[in-house]
Formats: C-alpha cells, sequence, structure tokens
C-alpha cells in the first residue's frame, strides 16, 4: 500500500520526537529516511525507524547532547559525534562545512562516535542547493573482502557525490564500494536462488554464486583491485583522520542495536563560486549531460543516464503516488504507535 | 638494456634545458618521467620525451612563461597554466596547495590551459611527503563509452590519491578510471590476440573480444555504471570548475602534437596535522595495513597487495638495476642528442 509522504513525515517525526530527540533533530532524520525511501534506497530509509528508536530507548545513540565540531583550522573539522543519531549530526556537521567554504573556498570534516547517518547522499545534496560541490564518505562494518584477500575486512564503505547542474537534475552519486549490497545476498538465500559470478566469495576466497556460501565468506569490491584501493580509501579517510573504529571493529547497527559505535564520516563542501559564476559552472556540466543524453545508446539499452537520474524519477513517482510501505514496516509503526502513545494513521 | 637512472637523469634533464625549458622545469619533468618509469607506468615515462620536446619546439606546449596561480580565497586556486609543461606545472601548483593547506587545513586548485602531466600520482605524493593527504584528477581525450553508451565521450579520467603510511609504504592510487587503457588494445592488435571480454565495446556498443573492433568502438569504465559515474565526476572537477576543454573536445597529446591542449586539473592537499599527530595517523593506517597484508590470500593469490605495493618494489628493483630502456625510446634519445647538442651516453 502507498502512503503519502506528508502523512509518513509527520507521524515519524512525532514517533521521534516522543522517542526523545528534539523536534528539529526529529524533522532531519525523518526527512533523511523519507529521501532514502523516496529515491527507492528502501534499506535507508523508514524500515529501520523502530530499530533507531530501540537505540534511543536504550542508550546507545544518544539524546539531549549536541554533536562538539570543533574548528581546528579555517578549513577543517573535527566532530566528536557523541553518538548521536546520525542523520541529524550529519546534517550538522555539513552545514559547518558549507558555512565554512563560503568564506574559505572549501571545508571538510573527520567524524568520530558517529552512528549510521542513514542515506549519504543527503547531506552533499544540501551542499549542492547552496551551489557547492559536497561528498560524505563512511566507514562500516566489514563485509568486503580487500582485492586477493579471502577475508570480509572493509565496510561496504559509500562514496557519496553531487555536484550541481543546470537544466538537468544534479549528479547524485550514492553507491556501496562493494559490487552488491549484502542485502541481496540475503534475499537470494531467502528465495533459494543462486547468486551471479562476480558478487561474492565464499570462505575460502573463491568465487560463488551459492548465496550460502557467500553468505559465510565475503562481499567483493566493485571493479576488482581498482574499487578495492577506494573502498580502502574510503574507511581510512573515515577513521584514520578522525580516530573512529576501523572497519572490523564497528558492529552492524541495524542487529546489534545493544552496541555503542563509533563510526566515522569525512565529509566535506567546495564553493563553486570561488571558481567561476555557479550559473557557468551548471552550464558546463549541462553542456556535457547534453553530449551524454544526446548519444547512441550501446546494444541492449535504450538510453544512457546520468547517475542519479533513475532515482530522480522515482522520486516524482513517489511524491505524486506515495511511498509504498511493507507490511512488516507497518507492523513496526503500530507497534511504535503504542510505545510512543502516537495515532497510527496508516 | 638497462641504464642507471642518474645517467638518463641527466641526459634528459639536459636535453629539456636545451629545448628551451628552465632548469627547475626540466629537472622536475626528467624526475616525473623517471618516476613513471620507476613505477613500470612506462607509458607516461621517458619514452614520450620527445613528443614533449617536439611541442615545445612548435610551441604547443609554451616556455618562458609562467602558470599563473590566483588565490580566489584562502582555500582555493584557479590556475591558467598557459599551456606550460605539465609536470613542472603540475608540481608548482600542488607546492601551493600544500602550502596553504598548512594554514587553513586544505586547498584545492582548478586548472585549465593544461598540458598532459604525466604520472598523476607524482603531485599528491609530494603533498604525502608533507605530511598531507594528496589527490589529483584531469580529464583526457575521449575514449570511453559512459555506461548504457555506444560513443566514446569520456577520457581516461585518471584518479591519482596518496594517504601517507608509517612502517608501509604510503597507499599510491594512481589509474584510469576505464578497465585498461587504449595502449593494451592497440598492443592486442599489433599481436593478433584477441583481447578478454569487458575490456571494450565495438562501434554499436556491444562487448567485444575483437582488438580492431575495439579500436574503432569505444573503452569501458571500471566497475560498470559505478566506475562511470566516477569517470564522469573526474571530468566535470576537471573542466567544469576551471573552464577547460570537455574530453570530446581534447586532442591525443602525444599524436596531435601540432594542437594546443586545454585540458583541466582538479587536484588538492589536506593537512593531517589539522585533524590528528601525523604519526598518530600514520599508526592507524599502519594498523589497518597489518590488517589485510595478515589476512587469507583467496584462491588463486598468495598475498594479499596494498594499492601501490607493487610499483614500490619495481622500484627498488629499477633503482638498483636500472630503467631499462626499449630500442625505439634510444632511438629518440641518439635523434635527441643530435638536434640538441647533447652527448649521447647509451
Amino acid at each position: 500500500m502507498r502512503y503519502p509522504v506528508e502523512t509518513i513525515r509527520k507521524f515519524g517525526s512525532q514517533i521521534f520526537e516522543k522517542a526523545g530527540l528534539s523536534p528539529e533533530d526529529a524533522a532531519v532524520s525523518m526527512d533523511c529516511l523519507l529521501m532514502a525511501d523516496l529515491r527507492g534506497m528502501r534499506t535507508h530509509g523508514t524500515t529501520h525507524m523502530k530499530d533507531y528508536c530501540r537505540r534511543v530507548s536504550i542508550g546507545t545513540t544518544a539524546v539531549g547532547v549536541e554533536p562538539e565540531i570543533v574548528e581546528t583550522a579555517p578549513s577543517t573539522l573535527t566532530v566528536d559525534a557523541k553518538h548521536t543519531i546520525g542523520m541529524a549530526t550529519g546534517l550538522k556537521v555539513m552545514r559547518r562545512c558549507i558555512e565554512n567554504a563560503k568564506k574559505t573556498g572549501t571545508c571538510v570534516a573527520a567524524v568520530h562516535n558517529g552512528c549510521h547517518y542513514g542515506l549519504g547522499a543527503y547531506f552533499p545534496m544540501k551542499a549542492a542547493e547552496e551551489g557547492m560541490i559536497g561528498f560524505s564518505f563512511a566507514n562500516t562494518p566489514p563485509l568486503v573482502a580487500p582485492f586477493g584477500s579471502a577475508e570480509p575486512l572493509l565496510g561496504t564503505n559509500p562514496i557519496s557525490i553531487v555536484i550541481p547542474a543546470g537544466r538537468y537534475p544534479d549528479l547524485v552519486l550514492d553507491m556501496a564500494t562493494s559490487v552488491v549490497a549484502k542485502g541481496k545476498i540475503s534475499l537470494a538465500l531467502k528465495e533459494g536462488k543462486t547468486i551471479p559470478e562476480g558478487w561474492a566469495l565464499d570462505k575460502d576466497g573463491a568465487p560463488t554464486t551459492d548465496p550460502a556460501a557467500a553468505n559465510v565468506g565475503a562481499l567483493v569490491p566493485f571493479g576488482q583491485h581498482k574499487g578495492y584501493a577506494l573502498c580502502l580509501i574510503v574507511s581510512l579517510l573515515s577513521f584514520a583522520l578522525s580516530g573512529a573504529d576501523m572497519d572490523i571493529d564497528i558492529p552492524r547497527f541495524f542487529e546489534e542495536t545493544e552496541k555503542i559505535t563509533n563510526v566515522g564520516y569525512f565529509m566535506g563542501a567546495i564553493d563553486i563560486s570561488k571558481f567561476c559564476p555557479v550559473d557557468v559552472f551548471k552550464s558546463r556540466v549541462d553542456r556535457m549531460f547534453d553530449v551524454i543524453k544526446n548519444s547512441r545508446p550501446a546494444v541492449g539499452f535504450s538510453k544512457v543516464l546520468i547517475p542519479g537520474e533513475l532515482e530522480v524519477n522515482m522520486t516524482q513517482k513517489s511524491l505524486e503516488e506515495g511511498i509504498d510501505l511493507s507490511e512488516a514496516t507497518l507492523k513496526d509503526f503500530r507497534a511504535m504507535s503504542e510505545t510512543y502513545g502516537v495515532e497510527y494513521v496508516f
């Protein structure tokens, strides 16, 4: 069943407030989860509201404290997130990056003691709204084998970059550095299907199409040794600058809700106006997108896409037709409505 | 035949000076080309000395002028490279990024009117020597089809990132965003061999193993749609901020030496000491490398590598045993020795 975005937003914000978040943090957190749902990234959306609330209720996500943002130089920030809710904290950090970048041209932040921050693209999308190029990286629990290794030592360490366009939607890259997310292995296992070659390794590091073998093995980085390097760099930027945990020490956020997390984020913004007028930049981006969109599709393709284009189409559809909530999510919503005394409206 | 690095360095620097470069620019340019040779990236090494010299002799690479570096904000630079030799100019820009980053924590530069700058990792390696994380991107002539397109519209747009380590060699990523370089297609064509699936498309955008079909088709980005996004982002960072040419307008630097180039670079440095003591950062990096190096190799692998590790081994071997110069390069060297009146010492 599909439900209007604003209905879900109002319900979810009330739940987050009753759970203990400030009205502002509740609204931002809900906005970030909804943005994921709208864009079709359901794994980062409202399906996890109950897990965020559970963490708040047992204290593994903190409320009533603010992240400590320290300007160590005009263009660098260090942040102790103090285990506060990731979506709201991520935005606070990005807003400060944007503010500083307006003065110095660019600003980057290294964050430790972070919780899962939801949709990584949410933060650089805010930078793009301000005429900036934004990016955000984070490290995550170990699921991915370094190229040539049999052991899952790296996270699926996502890369999120947004570059503003003019006539076109902004370029939004939001990707795991693994070929696929772990969820796709679990789904194949549940449905009794095989998985394509190139997704995962068994426990000896041999390629496998058996999801059960993959489940006790490891995911592989996208693009072999090249993606491995990027996955590792995301990890180093996220933990080695900030002092967050290494990937192998990060618990699974939604499954091990009783464990405190010390995830690292590395994010920043680059003020385009320090290089050229923003509309000139956007017209250059549009020119490239014209060239790409007007090119001949390859055999087997009907059109050529700009990164993030599919998600813009999905967002428009969801805004018009509502967001499709699963039975499981509705069940969670009903339970939360009782726990927190918020009217169930679905 | 192998020749000592210092013999080649002395010879090449003299050639570059006689061609018209300043002693400093000649030395830096030669150092960058030698670094490529030492690391086994012969395609970016001394094999192209004659092409750089030819460009200088006919004026498509400028001498006697300096790149114009403008600090548009404390942490941003715009640079008109004025078609000066890329290796020396790249280093001048990176040095200024490092200098500014010491004050503000980070600095990025957008460069236009650039020439081919050789080994992209050369510049961020200098940042790493100063306790910084360095990166450099550039756009290049169109050889790569966007994911889903049949047309070569994007460059092989390289990504170069260096992260300093402690007990280990620094992490050095220096990669094209295509699966392979065009040179591998040419080589297969010359040798009458087929190419592996996944390297290239024919002119209709269908995957091909025929190097002749690939030669009139396009290379593909590494990691499919994910690598495509990164290839495109490298392009946008390189040309849309700086006003350099789009990839489709860039001539082939070593083949079309009569054409001026307006390549874009985007480079920068992040001062680690603004986040934590540099030795603390390096020990964290080492800890991750320990975990990776001590992991079980996958089936078919004898060890697990850190990005850039192979190249460090090659460098050590070349420093000890000399650099292997091809007959073609030696022939070029002999011709240049006559043209520029420099003693031929090979």
